[in-house]
């Protein structure tokens, strides 16, 4: 019996690898070796390995700016208790892959940012929404007095993304939670009224 | 005449290359284009493009930790400003290269981290050095009374350090210095007594 190649398990096949190793440490052949298909049927689906990725990050970006929305305006908290839900909520998705393959998006800024591809503009559009999204919340939780009022909120929204960004990087090299426990610690810490 | 190939130049170019565009995504063949030496001269000074990453690491290495050295016991400034010292300096030498290219060591910990070779672990004992020296700085500036004492002087070294990472990772996708500028203005607020 011929097998019948699902659309979404290669996609997610390849959202793993490349969050693993990287984007360009991800041969074609190995995609098709690991989802078990032909090339013919890998070039059924996809035009290349651009159009390959750009999906898998279409896919990955849609349902991690789902999940941001759905927990920085979720009315039962406070602005400043949803920032922290949402940094906690990926801390634990990270340490449920035992810390070993971090954010696709925060990999392939730093593997193609700086590079003008398709991939890489994808990337900072994404990056972009979800920044957007942590600064409404941010604005808010300075109206209710919770968050400082010493810098904007987009400032404190860029600091508190790249922080937790480069606490990822640390965590992926050393496959340990720890730089992300230190991020929540500090950082909320900081932007906290005391 | 026949040419000399410098192993200095060579390393040079390489470590260019692997900060502009990464460590896979740079090939053998590409690094002899640049420059100009044929297979043969670059397997006389290098076995493999591993052994060629790994000594490309090893000077880069060295030249930074030496620059982060006299920085951070610099006795002529106290300890709150010699970070705020060492931070300006990468700023300026990144703003100097148009915010292309990003640290090497960050950018290899984020292709390679996780994966188990050689320059992986090259890459995180340069950081452990790095790290070290930071956490010694800081220790002075809270006994001195200008840093805060919330937390231990590792844990604080590791959130600059872990922070300005990220901010570079945006920095290189946007070639851009704001998140440079933004990690200055809100991590050292946030570790000053006021």
């Amino acid at each position: 019996m011929k097998r019948k190649h699902d659309i979404g398990d290669i996609l997610q096949n390849g959202q793993e690898l490349f969050r693993k190793q990287g984007y360009h440490n991800t041969g074609i052949e190995e995609i098709l070796r690991v989802c078990k298909i032909p090339k013919g049927s890998f070039y059924n689906f996809f035009t290349s390995k651009e159009d390959f990725g750009l999906r898998v990050l279409e896919i990955y970006s849609e349902k991690l700016c789902t999940m941001i929305e759905q927990t920085l305006t979720d009315a039962t908290m406070t602005p400043l208790r949803r920032l922290q839900k949402f940094y906690t909520t990926i801390t634990s998705m990270s340490e449920s892959e035992n810390c070993k393959n971090g954010c696709l998006l925060a990999n392939l800024t730093q593997e193609l940012g700086g590079t003008n591809n398709q991939m890489s503009l994808a990337t900072k559009k994404t990056f972009e929404r979800w920044i957007s999204l942590l600064a409404t919340c941010v604005a808010e939780g300075q109206e209710k007095g919770e968050i400082i009022d010493d810098y904007s909120a987009e400032e404190i929204a860029n600091f508190l993304h790249n922080s937790f960004n480069g606490a990822l990087l640390r965590m992926k090299a050393g496959q340990d939670a720890k730089p992300l426990h230190l991020f929540h610690k500090i950082a909320f810490s900081s932007i906290s009224l005391k």
